[in-house]
């Protein structure tokens, strides 16, 4: 994308060159992507309405200005000149102004973080299980399934084969989803996906993880799920229901299968479905 | 949540309290939520100066304030004391300092926008489809089933009704998920899970959505199907051949089981899971 020319050129070329350089997108906006030189606040702020005007003139919807954090001073001046917050992320502010009268038809900001539980059982019902060193379950003697953050950009499958690995020191090779679960307000206003994977072992060796698990171990399905933790909790009692059908192989998840392609055709992206149920079609 | 005693004193009291106020997290952090009051940029300074030595004094790790975008002027100092952006919705920003020495264990931002397609199906085997008035379809004659976002907050099951009740005018009751596709970079740098649901026509007549809506019919699937668009592209053949398994009763995707409650002891959340398979457990 494009940044301001004006603030690479000097005085008289910014006379000359009044307007901010942004590109255009697909619903009749504009992004700008501020470089992270410098950039004096009164100077941007003058950029800033000749631009308006500009870009009112021609129409446009939404503009978008993505501001590093280097160049902080102008966060007040772009507020001041109408454009509001849209999302944020350590190195960047995303502001936004949609310029016309009629209603507003901005894309809503990522609303739900990601997270995965695993279930890995061996050859002999017996379950990987940790205790965490933080979070509600510490001190509690607690055993749980290895759970972990779907990073940005990472697939569900992939994000359940790291985290075991990280947390346990296991190899394990996804196998489906299990299940899923949506919860609200988990993180300030944000929401909450959780899906519950089942994977199979690779390597049965276990190393905790020094920083985030007190122990791990292969523990028999049947000591797990009598746990309290696990009777007195409606989700954890499910989730201990399907892991017993899946055991006798009588339950049907959902499994990761490759489509189409990114917008540069570089990567695969998973639809999951039960492709059990679609032999024949 | 607590805010700032400081700016709402005289400046005789904020001599005497000069330090922001906040809530303790349960991560050894502290959450300064400030209010809409008007503060100066040097007062803020001051008081951020002393309370970050009182906080690091106490061994306080994360400390989180949220700015409403009326005291857009106290972004820049925040940074410059050292706070970086975590997130931002259109009214705040929030943003955060790690004052430890030892490794950032902040959570993440959200990371995923979440959206909805539907498939509802009357009992001619004609399916609810739509075209829109945006997005890329716009214009070329294809017809879809009608798409949303769901919204923060807000259960998949409960977004898949509304879309449908919003675009088509036609009432409709959830049946269950029927696969998802995951994908990234969907929108900036965030990724994106689009649910694809099975609900039941409750009400037939059409009404469609002005603003967003071209037109929409009840089509009979095997038209839908055979759309070059349907054929050409690999996630929408497996949603066709899913959707064509279903019809014959022999799919099973995930449907919505309620369990606890958020924290407050308010809300149902759903675990989404293959209940047919788990009959006998």
């Amino acid at each position: 994308m494009s940044s301001i020319t004006a603030a690479s050129q000097s005085p008289q070329q910014q006379q000359v060159k009044r307007i901010l350089e942004g590109v255009e997108d697909e619903h009749g906006g504009v992004i700008v992507e501020m470089t992270k030189e410098p950039l004096d606040a009164s100077l941007f702020t003058s950029l800033l309405h000749s631009s308006i005007s500009d870009w009112k003139r021609q129409g446009k919807k939404g503009v978008w200005i993505k501001l590093p954090i280097e160049l902080v001073n102008l966060v007040e001046p772009a507020v001041k000149a109408g454009f509001y917050f849209h999302h944020a992320e350590p190195s960047y502010l995303m502001l936004v102004h949609w310029l016309p009268v009629v209603a507003n038809t901005l894309p809503a900001n990522a609303s739900h973080r990601v997270g995965i539980g695993a279930f890995v059982m061996n050859d002999n019902d017996e379950v990987l299980v940790v205790q965490e060193k933080s979070g509600k379950f510490r001190g509690t003697g607690v055993w749980k399934f290895p759970t972990g953050v779907v990073d940005e950009g990472e697939d569900i499958c992939d994000a359940a084969v790291r985290e075991v690995k990280e947390e346990t020191g296991v190899d394990a090779k996804f196998v489906e989803v299990l299940a899923f679960r949506q919860s609200h307000k988990s993180f300030f206003d944000k929401s909450d996906l959780f899906f519950v994977c089942m994977l199979q072992p690779l390597s049965f060796e276990i190393q905790p993880q020094e920083a985030e698990i007190e122990a791990a171990q292969w523990m028999p399905f049947e000591e797990y799920s009598a746990q309290p933790m696990v009777q007195k909790n409606q989700l954890f009692q499910y989730v201990s229901k399907v892991c017993l059908a899946k055991k006798h192989r009588q339950y049907a998840g959902f499994v990761p299968v490759p489509v189409g392609s990114d917008p540069l055709g570089q990567e695969t992206y998973y639809v999951y479905l039960n492709r059990q149920s679609l032999s024949g079609y």
